[in-house]
């Protein structure tokens, strides 16, 4: 029997029989806002897991490694075990959201060079943006780690973009997890890759296929990915 | 006669005959909280010329440049004209303030190494926090210069703890910023280092030394500013 080691917003964590590997459940649950705003939106565990996996997937086909091992059933995925670094690393392709804010730039403009922020997981504390020097201080990654989890951001930001770019849409910004394998305590991409930790816009019309729709109340949540699993199912036939 | 070319909230810049040199003029208001509170507290403009003179000078004798050539009166500072680089550079030792709210990290912790902050010069803003990333997207610094102001303030730092050691204060945090000379281009320090812009605390008492005693209403600040620049002074007999 497997046993629940873990229950997130979006995800269940299971133990296996191996103690290398777990065993992760997505659920039907959206929160926003640092979990002000809640909803359960029947089909939306299915659909996070088959993007996810599919991208997890993609990034492996051009050498990413991550945590990801294969997808189990609908909603399940099967993972390497690794200790989270609690850092949020958001990579960003275009202005939005936070960053619009905070550097009073209008949503939509195109950012030449890619731009990473680091923000500490910590929900007291509204995963508050932080520096390299923060880092240090509180021991989160050594400067080693972060220079290796930098470079693996960027390369799965052209990957990502790539992919997208051929289903006619703009990668905006992404937030990525690394963890550190519990066997060889390699630094991983970890966590999750799908339309709740992305911003994506059709390229044509711009509207948003991303949890912006449920965040802003736009568009039906589960809806909205489903177009967005289509699009890359058939990119893969 | 010498033309007011800018009036912020603690100076006055003046022209000189000297189109390399600037005329600067310390007030007696007194701000915090981004403006939203606000005094006249007579006394002031010289206390912080003076200590702010003497701080520049001691750099200097310890091999760092700045604007400052010389103090002119008991309120006024001759200085080179420089391009003000809108940044912000806190240096921090000891946690305080903003880093003690973002780290949810209780005042007084001791820091191993000092950490350095970028916030972007914006009152509309609020000067958010910004990094490397965002300061090459806005052209503020090349990757080089922002190296440069790092290193510089990193030695500001050594002198500055050294300086305050020896008068029994902590050099708890200060903010600098940096400009480029209009002659040659090159990134010095520039603006003041005074108890407007440091925090200090008495090693044996606790008691702060600096703007904190506004902010927080806790003592008369030119009373304040006073006993710090008699230690300054005696230091140097």
């Amino acid at each position: 029997m497997s046993q629940l080691l873990y229950e997130g917003k979006a995800k269940k964590i299971y133990d296996t029989e191996n103690p290398e590997l777990l065993h992760v459940q997505y659920k039907d649950e959206a929160t926003a806002f640092n979990g002000k705003k809640k909803a359960t939106l029947p089909g939306k565990g299915r659909l996070n897991n088959l993007i996810c996996s599919k991208l997890f997937e993609e990034l492996k086909d051009h050498g990413i490694e991550s945590h990801f091992v294969k997808r189990l059933t609908e909603t399940d995925q099967l993972v390497k075990a690794v200790k989270i670094i609690p850092l949020e690393v958001v990579v960003r392709n275009v202005v939005a959201g936070s960053l619009s804010k905070r550097l009073g730039i209008e949503e939509g403009v195109k950012i030449k060079e890619p731009i990473i922020e680091w923000y500490y997981k910590n929900d007291e504390l509204g995963d508050p943006m932080i520096n390299d020097d923060h880092i240090s201080m509180l021991s989160i990654a050594t400067p080693e780690q972060l220079e290796d989890i930098r470079r693996q951001a960027l390369s799965v930001n052209q990957v990502l973009i790539q992919l997208f770019d051929d289903i006619d849409i703009t990668l905006v910004d992404f937030k990525l997890e690394f963890g550190t394998l519990t066997t060889t305590g390699k630094v991983v991409l970890a966590d999750e890759i799908s339309p709740d930790t992305c911003r994506l816009w059709d390229k044509t019309t711009q509207e948003k296929l991303d949890k912006d729709v449920f965040r802003r109340g736009l568009a039906d949540l589960p809806q909205t990915y489903e177009k967005l699993l289509n699009r890359l199912e058939a990119l893969q036939k």
